[in-house]
């Protein structure tokens, strides 16, 4: 979709009235932000708070047991960039709690990730913890994630992709709380054959611990592991979806309830 | 209930023949883990893997940028423990894909923690990410927490129902994936009335931040907060069993996908 008839269409409020957050947890300066700034951007004024270095697998981590610490980065027309020493949950507590406090914030951006947050992955990314963290405060968040770990990784069709959903979120009235986990599969824009909503693909991880002496004859262990994609036929799935080239856009929830064993465990534990 | 009780209906599998994976995020040595060794030891051979520190509020969160390290701290007999220097997520792993790679382990006991994790804490966990973690191996997690932090806590009432929950897993054909959020309200024995089978409150945190300066004139923030029930008469959730003197189970699941949110948004993303 062009991306002036997404602005074309941005009537409920004007430009300079919106202020999005943008977070992450590959820190403040990766491309991956630049890439959310700039989608952000199209749409009002933004304000960044992310963290000072990669927070990578911090999930909804909070830090407790130490000080923080806030540094405003730069501001130029319409982006203002603070680093702050925590989390990316940690973050988007500053940024609604302290920050900008006083403020209405319209939507919350996280990402975009160096690496895919599909599948079981929504619960380890720090990326997602902070896009959920986002969707307490009243307003919708979306993360979003490209399958490229690469620090240099193409961000144009995510770009592209991100603009077209925070435009279609911004001009619905859409119902919260809201927060999306949107992976965008490698690839040229013309490469992507389109945008599918998901569920959340129910494959695990499996590690290996890469293990090795230090110099001084310690042993060390390095985590490193294998997706189990348990249902790789299932359509209806993010990985699925990724696999075959579209968009995965799934809405995420945290009330983690498990309430088919609620019925269940009422014969057993009584 | 009577443990000999409990013991005398664990049929189906010889004591010790049982293998439970104990860990927690308070760290190896708190209090509250040497509770959850005594509710383990109970009932099988246990094996240890805790963190060398505390790591409250570490969530789901995995190490990827440092290697670890593994310590075994002590064996006596029938329980082993080992203190490793990552998240209590990683020790899970370092569990079950290293140190205890060729067996099968029948139980994961996350705790018992230092203060609750009911509601949406459940999400803020390393108490209840390592259980969540725990139930995506083949076997139940029970996560523990009593709500209580101080180092010093009272354990008493805990280990008593702890030992009555993992006796009523453990002998009867429980479905899987199975995980438990167990909360135990402060109380002695005869205080506490009873268990109740519970879905997560839908509340939220609101943070401030306590604001200082270091001794060199730098400003630091400490995250603080509060918790707001949104729906403190709701008789269903952990909260309100919590409140009103009752162990509050909630049993766990992990696709987070917002079911409803995918129809609804089925006409705003296209």
């Amino acid at each position: 979709m062009d991306q002036l008839l997404i602005l074309g269409r941005l009537t409920n409020k004007a430009m300079n009235e919106r202020l999005i957050l943008v977070t992450n947890d590959d820190g403040y300066d990766s491309k991956g932000i630049a890439a959310a700034i700039e989608v952000a951007r199209s749409f009002g004024r933004v304000v960044v708070v992310a963290p000072e270095e990669t927070q990578s697998g911090k999930s909804q981590a909070i830090t407790m047991y130490e000080p923080l610490f806030l540094r405003k980065v730069r501001e130029e027309e319409h982006v203002e960039v603070y680093a702050f020493s925590g989390t990316p949950v940690d973050c988007v507590k500053m940024a609604f709690d302290h920050l900008l406090n006083d403020q209405q914030v319209d939507l919350v951006i996280s990402g975009i990730n160096h690496g895919s947050n599909s599948a079981v992955n929504v619960l380890y990314s720090g990326t997602m913890g902070a896009a959920i963290e986002g969707s307490f405060y009243g307003c919708p968040a979306i993360g979003l994630s490209l399958t490229d770990h690469a620090a240099d990784a193409d961000f144009e069709a995510s770009i592209l992709w991100g603009k077209r959903i925070v435009g279609d979120i911004l001009t619905h009235d859409v119902e919260l709380p809201l927060c999306l986990n949107v992976n965008i599969p490698i690839g040229k824009i013309e490469e992507i054959k389109g945008m599918r909503l998901c569920r959340q693909n129910r494959g695990y991880w499996r590690e290996e611990f890469f293990r090795h002496e230090d110099p001084r004859g310690r042993e060390y262990y390095w985590l490193t592991g294998e997706f189990v994609n348990t249902e790789p036929e299932a359509e209806d799935t993010d990985e699925w979806a990724l696999a075959h080239g579209y968009i995965a856009v799934v809405p995420v929830q945290v009330d983690l309830t498990d309430y088919r064993q609620l019925q269940k465990l009422d014969t057993i534990l009584k």
